[in-house]
């Protein structure tokens, strides 16, 4: 991923607000009521797009995207830096830019331009921190919403998101019915499993626990490393496969001198990493710490728990039958220890039980929940096929 | 598990040493060289025994533990209390002690009576912390060996032992060819898998950066809680299995005051434990902050890391064909995230590529990893009928 800018200055214009910066900002209204109660004024979403509205208007296809991720998707001419998802949008592209008006949104509550607890509250002056309101997976939906209005958009062609932006989608779905004419929900979830919520519980309580969290008043500089380190270091083993690092990482040794073996002589420190796999989850924390933000993490982390999209399976399919869908694609990966596969092929039952022309791709990736990240030729087919059919 | 007692004083007598404490020890020789080169001086094993040596000394069984447990698998005369496989160990049990004389051993390195990083250095009179050496799988095989010479046992009818203990069985018949007639491996794994490395490591991590670890030098009553905390439930997450979570807990709230949907309030901490898996996490993790000692935690944590019975397959079966064995049996859960059931098949096909009459149990378990503890029904035939043959 590109060097991520969520120190810059928040401008309310909707122009670029810097060279080499191709985020734009819709405002949210005054107040914006969250849905856990909370009231957030002053408070923007931030956007890129790619390609062009066609006369029309109805070539919009809005992209919500994972936990970590900005709204840089993929290059452009305002910013030439790779973007997250850059093999798969972009002219001639599955998500081919040369067909659709892509729209990006970076989440609320993330680091990357979007009104966040790292973001300025513009009443004070100061960083929201942990004043900021709770923020659920339909407030991320809704802010979503508002960068359509703001874009005089009323309808979507498709509304796409992977992972945490898997669940986002079908909050957008409930919460904006008849807006979104399909849905692609790729590595997502209808409702938070017990074990995913166990994992960020564990990852939540490794930076609460962190002396630098200092209660969410560390400053920027002086972040909770050991934290987020721990934090992102246990996601990097949730977000790939056992299988994939077998292959890629088996029991290699991190090279000290030739030295692959046990070695007979006891080293300095002896709970030193000491395998590739401990180095390759060193550099994955390390990239971490420096491009997001703890507190951030911690709202987007609990919103991913809170997410049901309705309490029992009839309920689901009433909600997804109101949606205004014509048709969806479900992507689930069978490594996926996340986001397992059980809950893919249940959220593709639902939407077919609702009446919604409804394709599953399940895929054998090996790389497990980040497979669409990395896979793009397992993902690349079903996503251009469904999009060319719209 | 009962209360376990690492803080008592440790005899070198082969009597009980207390009222309620089963307990003998085996010395080690002087001094007790280790596989990584560091020596031990004053070292000693703990074991416990039930059921009667035969007149021709040939009904002895070895039993190995997992990562966590004393040597106390069963209540007995000498100490009354639960046992951690008290349902597998007894009379008329898949484990018979009407038949077999079978002796548990704790782990080298286990806080629970054993030499170990929390037992007492009898040169200095202070704990050994990170002075102790480093220990290997192996070095724990070898341990049980020496509680067997101390017994006066030239053989074995069999040697068990699950997950942790599963590796130790292996390096037990490589190190110690023909003194067992036959191996029980249960959830462990020929040589640590790049997940279970990945993962551990992160356990480790959490200890050896809370502020309170010291280095090693905490108090006993201080212990570094947090680490300890973060270590065991990421370790109860992988003990089980997703589907059994969402079976047992599903996306249930903490009862509070009969809140059970998303509460439209802010609450005091939004980021307390909500959902009843984080709060079956917490009485895991207390649990587990009472019982056991960090710097123990850490030498048997990367010990697990380190062993590989072989560095490659032709070599594994080699070791096995020399091991004297006549027959094996070995158990894997489908479910178990942990030490992964194709670890469990590679295991039973090295065997049977290695003469050995092999017999593998493939269950479907729920409970994952952690099924041999709970899921006896599924467990004891298997057993039971492999021990009855012998």
């Amino acid at each position: 991923m590109s060097a991520e800018r969520w120190d810059s200055a928040v401008s309310r214009s909707d122009a670029p607000t810097a060279a080499g910066d191709a985020r734009r900002y819709a405002p949210l209204p005054e107040p914006f009521v969250l849905e856990r109660g909370g009231e957030l004024r002053g408070g923007v979403v931030a956007y890129e797009t790619w390609g062009r509205l066609n006369a029309r208007r109805d070539n919009a296809v809005l992209l919500f995207t994972g936990l970590s991720p900005s709204a840089h998707a993929a290059a452009s001419p305002e910013d030439p830096s790779e973007g997250w998802w850059e093999r798969m949008v972009g002219p001639g592209k599955a998500i081919d830019t040369d067909r659709w008006f892509v729209v990006c949104v970076n989440s609320l509550g993330s680091p990357f331009g979007s009104s966040s607890p790292a973001s300025i509250d513009p009443a004070t002056g100061e960083r929201w921190r942990l004043r900021f309101p709770e923020i659920s997976i339909g407030d991320i939906a809704t802010g979503g919403w508002w960068v359509l209005r703001h874009l005089g958009l009323a309808r979507l062609a498709a509304v796409i998101g992977p992972s945490l932006g898997g669940m986002v989608v079908l909050a957008f779905v409930a919460k904006h019915p008849g807006v979104a004419r399909s849905l692609v929900s790729i590595s997502g979830s209808p409702g938070a499993s017990p074990v995913a919520i166990a994992l960020r519980s564990v990852q939540r309580e490794a930076i609460l626990r962190d002396p630098d969290w200092h209660g969410g008043q560390y400053a920027p500089d002086a972040p909770p490393r050991t934290g987020m380190r721990l934090a992102r270091k246990l996601g990097t083993i949730t977000y790939r496969s056992a299988a994939e690092w077998k292959d890629r990482f088996g029991r290699q040794r991190i090279a000290r001198g030739g030295d692959q073996g046990i070695a007979p002589v006891r080293e300095a420190n002896a709970f030193a990493p000491e395998f590739q796999i401990e180095g390759y989850l060193e550099a994955q924390a390390e990239k971490f710490v420096r491009s997001f933000d703890a507190n951030c993490y911690l709202y987007l982390s609990r919103a991913m728990d809170r997410f049901d999209l309705a309490p029992d399976e009839g309920e689901r399919v009433r909600v997804l039958a109101h949606a205004g869908l014509e048709s969806a694609l479900v992507i689930g990966v069978e490594s996926d220890f996340l986001f397992a596969i059980d809950e893919q092929e249940a959220l593709a039952a639902a939407l077919q039980a609702a009446g919604v022309a409804t394709r599953f791709a399940r895929l054998d990736s090996r790389e497990g929940h980040d497979a669409f990240l990395v896979d793009i030729e397992g993902f690349d087919p079903p996503i251009r096929q469904f999009l060319a059919a719209l």
